[in-house]
């Protein structure tokens, strides 16, 4: 009957303790109550909300439901970042071997794309042999050889969590603050970090669109994590446009291997930069963000970040060949290129309609276990702040089906915005939650 | 993906449509949703409400879930009377063969007792043989042949129901008022009755023991119930110590049939010709209540009451013989008589723990589906209102295991309220709601 009264005091609004969430997190991973039950105390909880100790509980609670690194494995000071998911965000592909090389140890369980954003799994996966199904042993290994891992969340890492996205999918409860921070800290828990960086999304491409609600997404996962043991930071990114000169899997992976070359879209770099400095920061390897950017820019200069991806590559079985010559990764595909209605600035080239372009183009799972197309995707060719004229390829779009161009091309074309003025494009980092912040009032 | 959908819209507070409604109780008859998408939706009703159309849109939903007689197809005017459950409530046992008796048909479906109340289906079928298990065309053949019937709902009945009863059962939201009205009167709805009359009971023994809460319960019946049209009409009456003189299903059958014959407790002859007047007036049989309470009256001083229930329980394939002397209903029984600690006045005698004592003696199932023993029970041999000395009987308890009466006195012993002064208890009839009170501003 333990069921029914801790979803009676929920929907009463009462608080829940520790002791009650742990028997929701391991009935989730047991079966033992029955799915309507979990569903019930997720609405109840979805609706009524939990304050930020329940959501430490809840975050504990969900992590103890499965295995749990031990922080002394790590050689070196164990950090993750982890990115609440938009369009063309390939940052973990260079924030991940980067941090490695400016002396980090990053065990990271990432997720799989859905929808109109894509999954650092599905861009990892386009390498040839790649494989993302790690134990928490081999994620240890992993890192051991080369600073870095990738892998996906597994019956081992807070399996509670499987259970409940499942079921949240189905019931309506995915956007509850104290419901994504159970399932996003719960599984970097498990991972035996220390510290925690989250690049929180704000704008049309994002889980949260509106700032402010992204901002309390922000201050919850912050507060959360810190409440459950591990030095947590938030920055706060535009998610309005997509990160980065392209949206695909190939493509992103292509464009990622440029960045940590030197090369890359402005954007990306600056990002990746940004984020690894808070992580130096985040387990005291720098004394401050300002120092942490320069040791990852030296490194990036050096080639180091390059060369921890590719001994991760290859740790983790895949073809490290391709990195050479990434453009192979991309098969013979169809290609439509979406032209300037007029001349102007572009000022405008909304993240959400260029996401489920792509996704129509094969990118991106239309349903959960769905097959993506590799090579498919976008090319930013005049991204916002390009001067176009009457006729100028804005976007390309890429397909290995022909009929997927132009229904793609349709929304392509809603996203973009072209105005006679030039327009001032939001800043890139809109601002940063950390421990101390959350004690000052919100703005 | 309409499930998602409308699931969202009530977490999000908006208005249901009709045939969003439809979809879901459909879709519980149908098994077209999961269980954890019905559940989710039943707590966000449960927590964000439905307005007065939407329950009323909820009731034609559930009712359309199956099927449903057509009025027509009574020869007399068709009236039904539901209470909210109660302890020692047998008024239906006498109301409807005395309805009958006055001229109207009365299609009852009925429920079975749970936890601390009894059910009337449970107490009918303490007359061997008694079968209540009818469908939809037998119910109006008993009709026909006695004037009322009473059955169990069944496949038939608003088959949404029994699936989305035993999930809020499962999930904390059987309180859930819009929920209530949609579970009662969607299986009123398919009795083809043009009038109902409601006996929401207030206090301990209620769903509600709050008085507060039961008449808002009696405000939304009303509301739903005239919605969707049936002329329906609430009285609130007492449930803070039980109803007549005793507490069990061969006791209460025994109790009812006293009632008939002219004897018996007055509180059940008061409530009994008080809820016949009503269903006179509900379809117009009867121009006023004080005019219905006559005609009840005159009635049952007939006997034709008595007459009806026998033709009943003929039509029904029960041993109508145990009418003639109900005694004979009771098995041998263990006896242990609860005596008062010292002199007074009974001021309060619960009707929670009386109902829990009966049910821990076996008159009631504990859980569904469980066994009971008709001969079980508490007999009240002071009622509120007598004065007692010091070792007094009070109240007698009554079960074929003895090892349920110890633990049942305790209970009964904690029912019991003695005091110097004889006190004012409450009247049985608290109060009416009916089309026009609810217009008026609640008091």
């Amino acid at each position: 009957m333990a069921a029914v009264e801790i979803i009676a005091a929920k929907r009463a609004g009462r608080t829940l303790s520790g002791g009650q969430l742990r028997e929701f997190a391991e009935a989730a991973a047991r079966g033992t109550w029955t799915d309507g039950q979990l569903a019930a105390l997720l609405m109840a909880i979805a609706v009524v909300g939990l304050d930020v100790e329940e959501t430490g509980d809840l975050v504990e609670a969900m992590a103890g439901s499965g295995g749990r690194i031990d922080r002394t494995r790590f050689a070196r000071p164990a950090v993750d970042k982890h990115s609440t998911g938009g369009v063309g965000d390939k940052a973990s592909l260079v924030v991940a071997p980067l941090a490695a090389a400016c002396g980090l140890d990053v065990p990271m369980v990432s997720g799989r794309g859905l929808g109109h954003t894509g999954g650092t799994l599905d861009k990892l996966e386009s390498i040839p042999g790649f494989n993302v199904e790690l134990s928490l042993d081999e994620l240890v290994d992993v890192v051991g050889q080369a600073g870095c891992a990738v892998c996906g969340a597994n019956d081992e890492i807070a399996p509670a969590d499987a259970v409940l996205y499942a079921l949240r999918d189905a019931t309506s409860t995915v956007d509850s603050i104290p419901l994504i921070c159970g399932s996003i800290l719960s599984k970097k828990l498990a991972e035996g970090i220390g510290g925690l960086v989250l690049d929180v999304k704000c704008g049309s491409g994002a889980v949260f669109s509106e700032d402010a609600e992204a901002e309390e997404l922000a201050r919850r996962l912050v507060a959360s994590g810190n409440a459950a043991g591990l030095s947590t930071v938030a920055v706060l990114t535009d998610m309005s446009r997509p990160l980065g000169a392209t949206v695909g899997n190939a493509l992103e992976l292509i464009e990622a291997v440029e960045c940590l070359e030197g090369g890359g879209p402005d954007d990306l770099r600056e990002l990746s930069l940004e984020l690894v400095a808070r992580m130096l920061v985040a387990v005291g390897s720098s004394e401050s963000v300002e120092v942490g950017r320069e040791t990852a820019a030296e490194a990036l200069a050096a080639g180091d970040g390059r060369e921890r991806l590719e001994q991760m590559v290859v740790a983790q079985g895949g073809d490290a060949g391709v990195l050479d010559d990434p453009v192979k990764l991309m098969g013979a595909t169809e290609v439509l290129v979406v032209r300037a209605p007029r001349g102007g600035h572009v000022v405008g080239l909304d993240a959400l309609a260029v996401g489920k372009a792509a996704a129509g183009l094969g990118a991106a799972r239309q349903v959960q276990g769905g097959v993506i197309d590799d090579s498919a995707g976008v090319r930013i060719l005049a991204g916002v702040g390009s001067e176009v004229s009457e006729g100028d390829g804005v976007l390309e779009l890429l397909a290995r089906d022909p009929g997927r161009l132009e229904p793609a091309a349709v929304l392509a074309r809603a996203a973009i915005e072209i105005a006679d003025e030039p327009g001032v494009p939001r800043g890139l980092v809109l601002g940063t939650i950390d421990a101390e912040s959350l004690s000052e009032p919100t703005p």
